[in-house]
């Protein structure tokens, strides 16, 4: 029904490798973030690119144009297919991110909403709303909204149309695939995956959920 | 007056030393991005730290809490001294960022403010407000505001008193440093410094307005 990405939140090169090794014939791209690419550096996206699925750099980007444009360039030269933006410092911060996205043929996302407590303080009151207008006005890919979540994810849904919607929070934040799935592009697991004794068992519950 | 803090924004390790070298005796702080700290490894941070200078990482660390404090945990080992990071994903986001520089005896700063013109399409009608309101809650050490709109300078230094102020936009973008420099705690200066031919004259040069 839908992806299964992976998101490989540890911090060991070595593990990293050996975790996305095993579940990669059970999941359909990889999710990193900063403390993987720092710890291991951003060689570690050509590594794990060789296992041939889809690499995205979630780094949250969140600076000025033209820093974020330096920042997807390497993220892109790395190996990285698609990278996930914050939309919060405006349209012409997330257009420097969709523009390195597209000259590389990636992909480049918004975070819409996000999962934990405190993220309601400034994420609600139409600005998820404004966020995926900003996601159509800017040609981006799509937006991350949180699987914590369904309502939400139904109502920007029907606002970002047949743009992509990535789903955090599934399995060990408590959403759940079976309603889920039905409703994004990609349904993003993590320590429920990275953190099971067997991996790729545990990736591969996760098949009646997948296109 | 103030700190003067060099933005250190080459993407080239040598490049970055040779410039950080010259211009050590004329500077108070140096600041890197991700842009330095994807090219050159995070590494780079104990290289330049060798300058005993105070080294803020400005990172606008946006994520969730577990994840801020994965990144901040890194940036402190790595040799840093303060990092920057974003207040929209909320005060539990702050918090984790707060918290890992004052286990290291660091500082964390919090963009209250952007410069680029996208910005005030969510840094406007209150949330700068909103956000220097979370830097008193989370006990942050500062905010980030921008040299170009002074006005903004002094609203938000009557909203959070004796907490330091860092200001970027100064030179190349055009904020005025004697109008600045009695305003804030760092004046904080890029591509005028960086990009001249004698990066060391270049900061000299902003010596009249210096503590």
């Amino acid at each position: 029904m839908t992806d299964l990405v992976l998101s490989l939140d540890v911090t060991g090169r070595k593990e990293a490798l050996r975790i996305a090794g095993a579940c990669a014939p059970e999941i359909d791209a990889i999710k990193i973030g900063y403390p993987l690419a720092l710890a291991a550096g951003l060689g570690i996206a050509g590594e794990l690119a060789e296992l041939g699925l889809p690499l995205i750099a979630d780094f949250k980007v969140a600076d000025i144009p033209n820093t974020n444009t330096l920042i997807c360039e390497q993220v892109f030269a790395a190996g990285f297919s698609a990278v996930i933006a914050q939309g919060f410092p405006g349209p012409d911060s997330v257009t420097a991110c969709v523009e390195a996205a597209h000259a590389h043929g990636g992909e480049c996302y918004v975070v819409a909403e996000m999962s934990h407590p405190g993220a309601l303080t400034f994420f609600s009151a139409g600005v998820p709303e404004r966020l995926c207008e900003i996601v159509a006005e800017t040609g981006a890919d799509g937006i991350i909204a949180p699987a914590t979540r369904p309502e939400r994810v139904r109502a920007l849904r029907a606002l970002i149309g047949k743009k992509k919607i990535l789903s955090p929070g599934i399995g060990a934040q408590g959403g759940d695939p079976a309603e889920i799935a039905p409703l994004v592009d990609g349904m993003i697991v993590g320590r429920a995956i990275y953190g099971a004794a067997d991996a790729a068992a545990a990736a591969r519950a996760y098949a009646p959920y997948r296109r």
